[in-house]
């Protein structure tokens, strides 16, 4: 196992988030019959879901984000809803299950984000997480007057806007409270440090307007495939969002990124790997296929072939679809991770183009498994001994139905066999997850 | 009257905002024996007085902001949270009174600001609204790696922002939802506009990722004293938050805003002028006279200097603090409109410096009434019928046992008056603001 605990801690725990991705994993989900198509854009969708996941004693609601309206946006749910608004919302609805934002480090400022972060700290009482991404999208460039950044210096932005979040968040001292009425002296001005950093990309000063949150600071989630993105998660990210094909190619991950983690002087168990992962669930593995299959066909085509072309920054339409997917290039920079996942789906089934997009469900790379609850739990239980995982970003195929699946049924078999918490014990998101 | 209605509306009502200004309008307010000192950093402290006015049938709550410390934090309450996040928590706990806060167009992208207050929008079914301000605080352009900016600049740039903004809330035609399950159609691209806008300032291509809000567009609130901030008024402001000092000035303001509008094609009617208003209510004269004396003599006084040194642009600290107040000079840009309104206080009250550090309550300037409930009441009337105001940015004394007072004892003369709604009738900020 490549993250054995400190001796004469608890047992090692699986560690789970719900990512609630608009209607669910599949771009399909929102044109089963259960689901309401327009509930991606309705705050009481996330808020239900989130309430299932916490019923579940789930780590955490994970959202994505991206700053553009996506292409293919007229056939499938998008990324729409600003992501802290939803996690402030959903905080006020919970009172145990973390909440995990994606901000863009191409298209803010350190400072505000550093603030906001706290600050959804403070409003959930301890239960914020803030990852960070760069973003490649050409699309989401030009809503902020920028060109696409190179590979490299999106990198060295964001891990030079880390380190000043991480700054920002250490700027007051934990003993800063005074609260004097009689003396008037409500904090210690010389427990607050301005951070005066001048750096390649940002210059800033502090310290910050928010004295330390409940956590300390909000635990930091990073998502990188690439060498920078990895050397990035090691250095600063206390959980991974990865993409997970299979075992060996996911321990081979995470034993790299804890090295990569060493050698900047921390820690391996510091480092909570989740790879992503789609289910299918079924009461029978006959139904679980069927349900695959209704929600394969329901992809709209189009959209899905243009979503591949996308990972591979080449136009894929004029292909045949029931021909086996080619060996297409995998692009230099901008979604590398996923380009070679997907090529590794389709060489790995010997699939064809269709069968290779029913595969990825409409999504961008993330492993699907269709099976009974039984089978979901062994799987989960396999990759988790195997070291491949801590557990997992789970992605249920449709929301909130996919989700309340896993609650009502795999979590229990999981909680059966010592391997998920049967209460929360923790009231933060940095104690679910076992950060110090 | 400056702002008669179109003939056969409904009588013109008073709207009230309560401006949440941490712990109360006075700077000594967190030292009062019932304030608990720690509450501006809780979340709760903001969800309970937004209570307390939804109770009041307050129109919206306001929150201020600045994206730095400020100084003299050491010795009272200062602005801290991101407003967003806890106008989610606040819309959470609250069903029908508006949601507004301030963002800086200094340090902020259009997009990322639209997006947000759009999601408020959604995540409040309608109620929210966003007060642009420039910032001027060169500790805030510290923060952001920029040195302070012109007061030109900063307007122009306000301008164009707003406009961005108010772009981008419009890139959605109303009936761009299909939802069409069956034929796979989920919106109607054709009636999702790019806005291509490329100015001085921004160049943005949009569409804004989030669809048209509940109430179509949030509602704009400005604070703009000098021209530059009166033609942004005039030009975009549904709401203005301005600095009422008296009747004449105040009404001359309202007349000057609505002739400008006018000139910007729009009806005077459509701005909502709500001056700051600074409260401290007893149930005898005596009594709220003996509450503000309590309150004046609990200010950290050698912050209340620092802070109208600041207003000043010059250090008052060597000033005799019992001689009259001298004529400092207006500083050129930044603060104009609130040294203006502190040296007309000093020379109509023919005031000592200290003598204005009480009366300015440890403010920067906006007008304060002592007074019972039916003086109070008698103020607000007058202010009200003589068009110096269509009601008022509430700042009570305290929080929220201020507030409490107004609610409980000022409001229910009002409501017998007629002068203000003793229900909701809509449900929606615009709604209540009447506007369309």
């Amino acid at each position: 196992m490549a993250s054995a605990p400190p001796a004469g801690s608890k047992p090692r725990q699986l560690h789970l988030n719900i990512n609630i991705l608009h209607a669910g994993f599949y771009a399909s989900a929102w044109r089963m019959p259960q689901t309401r198509p327009r509930d991606f854009l309705d705050i009481d969708h996330y808020v239900r879901t989130a309430r299932v996941a916490e019923r579940g004693k789930f780590d955490a609601v994970f959202l994505a984000d991206r700053p553009a309206l996506e292409s293919g946006f007229d056939a499938r749910p998008f990324l729409s809803l600003e992501p802290t608004v939803v996690l402030s919302t959903i905080a006020a609805h919970t009172t145990h299950i973390g909440l995990i934002a994606t901000a863009s480090t191409s298209f803010n400022e350190p400072y505000n984000i550093a603030r906001r972060f706290a600050t959804v700290d403070i409003a959930s009482r301890g239960r914020a997480g803030l990852n960070v991404v760069t973003t490649s999208d050409p699309s989401a460039a030009a809503n902020f007057g920028q060109t696409q950044q190179a590979h490299a210096d999106r990198y060295q932005r964001a891990q030079e806007f880390t380190e000043v979040v991480r700054k920002l968040w250490r700027s007051w001292d934990d003993d800063a409270w005074v609260g004097d009425k009689a003396g008037a002296r409500l904090i210690d001005g010389s427990k607050v440090h301005p951070i005066e950093h001048q750096g390649d990309f940002f210059s800033v000063r502090g310290a910050l307007n928010v004295p330390r949150s409940p956590q300390g600071q909000p635990v930091l989630v990073q998502a990188g495939g690439s060498g920078a993105g990895r050397d990035l998660a090691a250095r600063h990210a206390e959980v991974v969002f990865s993409v997970g094909e299979n075992i060996e190619q996911s321990a081979a991950y995470a034993a790299d990124l804890r090295a990569r983690a060493v050698a900047y002087g921390r820690r391996p168990h510091e480092l909570v790997v989740l790879p992503g992962l789609a289910t299918v669930i079924g009461s029978t593995e006959a139904e679980a296929r069927r349900r695959e299959q209704e929600l394969a066909e329901l992809i709209p085509i189009d959209f899905a072939v243009q979503r591949v072309s996308q990972t591979f920054g080449t136009d894929l339409s004029g292909l045949d679809l029931d021909a086996p997917f080619p060996d297409v290039p995998i692009p230099a920079q901008g979604g590398t991770t996923f380009a070679q996942s997907t090529l590794n789906f389709a060489r790995e089934g010997n699939l064809t183009f269709r069968q290779l997009l029913y595969k990825l469900g409409g999504g961008i790379g993330h492993r699907v498994i269709v099976g009974t609850p039984e089978q979901i739990a062994d799987d989960i239980q396999r990759w988790f001994e195997a070291g491949a995982a801590d557990g997992f970003n789970l992605m249920p195929d449709v929301l909130p139905d996919g989700l309340e699946a896993f609650v009502d049924e795999v979590v229990p078999i999981l909680q059966r066999r010592g391997l998920f918490r049967t209460e929360y014990s923790e009231t933060t998101l940095r104690g679910h997850l076992g950060l110090a």
